[in-house]
């Protein structure tokens, strides 16, 4: 097994988590859940989305949940903002965003229920997006790179040609998402083997969910392949509104639990996390979705 | 990524997934789940356990279990008993097992803890019983081969004697089990590595737990290190009575999932086995475990 040092941990519960969470979560709650996240140690978190409120009603607040938790902790963290067009990519960059995840999937029909758009006006607006960047960070993040709900199977050429277009447009990172997390450790060798020959510059991020219980072994294939960068969610939460049987992403204390186990540095407190977790349970009232927080539910 | 073309799953729910069970099941009810398990296919179902019905009453009915599913599928399926010790073997003999999970820890305490002998004395009497065992099958499961719920980490070379002891004394399989599911892929091919290095003629059995939800990586892992039988439970059942904090078995159904999409064959049908999980719900009225029984079990 060739394993890193360290790797890096991506935090996006208070988006790709709260994003899936029906029941409104009042603005101080979010922030609060920030603020511990940041005691953590990640150096990057993504804390919400611009995406319309009326797609996504508890994204409503974005623009204030950003602007007071940069006011809070900038310089110590770098905070992320989702955008699926032109418009929220210009209002995360007006709210203060340290970097945008610009999201497109690789699969036309999951792009349409998700954005509205083709592929093609995605990449246009992406593009556009890449002029007015000032100095946010530019995140393509490719949804459904393995699966796609409506349409099975995505040819990984798709991809290619993605983060291809993402690249020449300006794009400052990648990410490969597994939308619906039904990835195989299979497929995750066969997409990560051909770009990272293709764009051996390029840090190549994973998103995956947990969904059918293949995301760890996902991350450690992937490890083996020389990517150190993963994002993933306290307490496993997440989803996609327009996936349908999507479950939570890999919880983070599930990630860092064995992370840690291997002799593999993060810069973060599990015990902390942890702690997030069970403040996250207390606070939204929702069950947990990852192994460890389950178990200590389980155990009181 | 070097994957086997087929390999086999051998399933313990009705002795692993049953004695966790604190409600007495029904042997009518146990007898019923277990012909629907061989309709799905499984060549080996460890069907009860030989154990002092003080310390575990939900396997007080073994001999009957064994005897009633022996009658309706001999010659189309071997049937596995577990025996912590001598008499617990004689029993499972006399009551016709076609094979017998005889099990050892690597931890003396947590050996003395389930079997309330020492090792020494539980490899004496696993001796005997291979003397015994006519053309019954000898299995010996090395408990705690990776870590002890009392001791912490297991010293990999107190596994490789028990191995060499079991060996010595006429196993004629063994199975490595990371009881409390806290075992890493590194520790997976820490212990793998140097056995099949030694053992080339032994086909090692994993029977590994998905506490910590790396159940899944760890198989993966021995996948690529050349490993091709593992033991799981229909619906994630599972645990150990003295193993405190120890989770399910990794689920059948997630497995056989994950197997059967990167191509590989289990001989095994899949929607039978999705089947048995939610008859196994209805009948028991215990939480799923498993991953796809769990995300089936949210959709209705």
């Amino acid at each position: 097994m060739k394993l890193p040092k360290e790797i890096e941990i991506i935090e996006v519960c208070p988006r790709d988590g709260f994003q899936n969470i029906k029941t409104p979560i009042l603005t101080e709650t979010k922030i609060e859940i920030i603020d511990k996240l940041v005691d953590c140690g990640f150096k990057w978190i993504e804390a919400t989305s611009f995406v319309h409120p009326k797609a996504i009603p508890q994204m409503a607040d974005a623009a204030q949940v950003l602007k007071v938790v940069k006011k809070k902790h900038a310089g110590r963290v770098g905070f992320i903002a989702l955008a699926p067009n032109l418009f929220g990519a210009q209002r995360a960059i007006e709210a203060g965003a340290d970097a945008i995840t610009f999201v497109i999937s690789a699969s036309e029909k999951h792009n349409l229920e998700n954005t509205r758009q083709t592929i093609e006006q995605s990449v246009a607006a992406f593009t556009e997006v890449c002029k007015i960047k000032s100095d946010c960070k530019m995140r393509l993040a490719v949804a459904t790179a393995f699966d796609c709900p409506f349409a099975g199977k995505v040819d990984f050429m798709h991809v290619i040609s993605l983060v291809e277009a993402g690249l020449a447009a300006g794009a400052d990172e990648i990410i490969l998402a597994d939308t619906i997390g039904t990835a195989t450790p299979l497929q995750i060798e066969a997409l990560i083997n051909p770009l990272t020959q293709k764009y051996p510059q390029v840090s190549f991020i994973l998103h995956i969910h947990d969904t059918q219980g293949m995301g760890l072994a996902n991350v450690v294939t992937a490890l083996n392949l020389g990517v150190t960068r993963f994002e993933t969610a306290a307490f496993g939460l997440g989803g996609c509104p327009f996936a349908p049987g999507a479950a939570g992403n890999i919880a983070t204390e599930d990630l860092t639990n064995m992370i840690h186990k291997m002799g593999i540095s993060t810069g973060l407190n599990y015990e902390k996390i942890l702690h997030v977790a069970r403040h996250i349970q207390e606070k939204l009232g929702v069950e947990p979705m990852g192994h460890l927080s389950r178990i200590a539910s389980c155990q009181g």
